[in-house]
């Protein structure tokens, strides 16, 4: 089977790297030269909206996928005429834009933050009349790893924020007082079975994750699947979602949905039986799913803008080095290792000792 | 770092998905334009000893490995002068020559069973005086799963043997009552630190590796482990090398080496904390060996010729496809599948299964 992937990162090299073991070959698609899953297939190189170059990869392959979420609707439509795409458009299209997404959720009663749509410097003034302050203004689309947002704490935050986002269609979030950030990845095969790997508690550093921590018997588990279950049934989504959540007195709620593979389950290639990247092409390609179970405890630190000296990490036991063959620079997530114990002690210690070597 | 692979077959394939991960980018030297490994790099499609090709690939990397011993000793000797490439050429030459193989055995007083070099009919009339029957006729070079080799069980299968193995140099080797095969996957790395795997339990089917499975504390560890370094030291030997014994009462008989990643290793994939893949690459780049520590109970099962129903194979929970994408045909490895689990009792359950599917 031949895959197509939108997009050539780190996300679509970690699917090459699994899906080769399923007797897959992949072609990617990415206007970077450099783009660093292009040397595990074939690469086309050309823009999301080059009408040649989307038939020529629908040619080429047998489904097409995606690595990032702002994928042009326009280009999941074009090649959805020619080939399957996986997950499919109107998943896209809700999870793209925060209006969509929080919409979705409200819709299935699924908790979330208080949210508005702002069009408007005008509609921005009156959602905080009605929401409150502290609370968050995001742009619609295109935001990641705390970009395209703005914390509005007092009123003189708010007076010119909108302009400060560029202008652009966006959403006020009201503040949630929460005590962790948790991540469920699911996946759901063309045969609609669902499966749920283990909740993941995630720690953020300046908007970026920094370490994720495969959480054991979370209480949450099943309210969080609940939850989940309701989107991927009502998208009637096939491939791996990542669903991120407060962590709320007595609850949940709703922080945003990724239609695609996912940093936080990066842990899944060593500490699962099968990786979110092999369970997402077995969903993709009508293949059964494989199981989510943990095997032992495991962790994820994202190595961002640089990889500590590679001769230290290597000589870690139970630290698993994924270096991205990415130029190294502020800001960019070029890495990361996943940790893997029999017990959670030994898992915490590695850490610590992983992060002094980031801080360096 | 580049890595340059003599071969592009699936040994080349895995150490591709392995070394991805450790940052590293491949170049595959494989005359056969359908060579499986080709996608996860770039393919340089010649001969091996295509002297222009060489050049190329020596120019392109930073340190050339090989998939299988037969590479022409004058290929080695061409790519050293200008790249490092691991394991030396020695190691080369001893392993692909089953009379220097078991001198060296002999030399560093490893036992191994009686042998003799036979270059004519009357050499192996002499041969067969003095060792007896039965024994085996087999070529020094070029045999492999099963193939160059000739049972010599009476007076009569003698007459006209060398012939029937095409008048080539070989040696005749004296049966050996053994009670089970074993082989012993071990690294060494440029700071001439050796880790070891455990031993597996191999089982063939006519003369082609059927099943290993990884044994638990097997009472000969350490005489094998013994055995395996004074060749690794005597070599000056730097990556992966696989070295298959026979069981005998109170002890091993060493029957054969491999200078390369090795199919009785590929259970370690989901098996051991780092596989035989990673631990060749870390060697061969001058990086720290990873651990060979297993995880849970491994077994390994070939697909020879075909694959059964990829859909029945995946649907096993705790069973691992790896589907090298090549054409089937009788006779060929095809791809296999890893076991895993955390007892003994629902391992050999589960291969019990696969092996129902793989009889049809």
């Amino acid at each position: 089977m031949k895959v197509g992937v939108i997009g050539g990162g780190q996300l679509g090299q970690m699917l090459a790297q699994a899906g080769t073991s399923l007797g897959m070959k992949f072609s990617f698609l990415d206007p970077a030269k450099d783009a660093c899953a292009a040397s595990l297939g074939q690469h086309i190189c050309a823009n999301y909206d080059d009408k040649q170059a989307l038939r020529q990869l629908a040619e080429e392959v047998d489904v097409v996928t995606f690595e990032f979420e702002s994928v042009p609707a326009e280009t999941v439509a074009f090649l959805s005429d020619f080939v399957p795409v996986y997950p499919n458009a109107e998943s896209l299209r809700i999870a793209r834009d925060r209006w969509f997404e929080k919409s979705l959720f409200k819709s299935l009663a699924i908790p979330t933050p208080e949210f508005a749509n702002i069009e408007s410097q005008q509609d921005l003034e009156q959602a905080v009349a009605e929401i409150g302050l502290p609370a968050v203004l995001k742009t619609r689309t295109l935001g990641y790893d705390g970009k395209g947002q703005k914390v509005l704490k007092q009123p003189s935050d708010v007076s010119n924020a909108f302009a400060e986002l560029g202008n652009v269609p966006c959403i006020l979030e009201g503040f949630v007082n929460f005590s962790g950030e948790v991540s469920l990845i699911a996946v759901r095969g063309q045969d609609k079975v669902i499966r749920f790997y283990p909740l993941v508690h995630n720690q953020h550093n300046q908007g970026i994750l920094h370490l994720s921590i495969a959480s054991e018997q979370h209480p949450m588990q099943g309210l969080a699947e609940s939850y989940v279950a309701k989107v991927l049934e009502k998208l009637d989504y096939v491939g791996v979602l990542a669903f991120e959540f407060f962590e709320v007195e007595n609850g949940l709620k709703a922080n945003e949905i990724a239609p695609r593979v996912h940093n936080s389950g990066h842990w899944t290639i060593e500490g699962s039986v099968a990786s979110q990247f092999e369970n997402h092409l077995r969903a993709i390609a009508g293949l059964p799913l494989g199981s989510t179970h943990k095997r032992g405890e495991s962790a994820m630190l994202n190595f961002i803008g640089s990889i500590p000296a590679k001769d230290q990490i290597l000589s870690i036991e139970n630290c698993h080095l994924h270096d991205y063959s990415k130029a190294f620079k502020a800001g960019r997530k070029v890495g990361h290792a996943t940790i893997n114990c029999n017990n959670i002690n030994d898992l915490k210690q590695i850490v610590s000792h992983v992060e002094t070597l980031i801080k360096g």
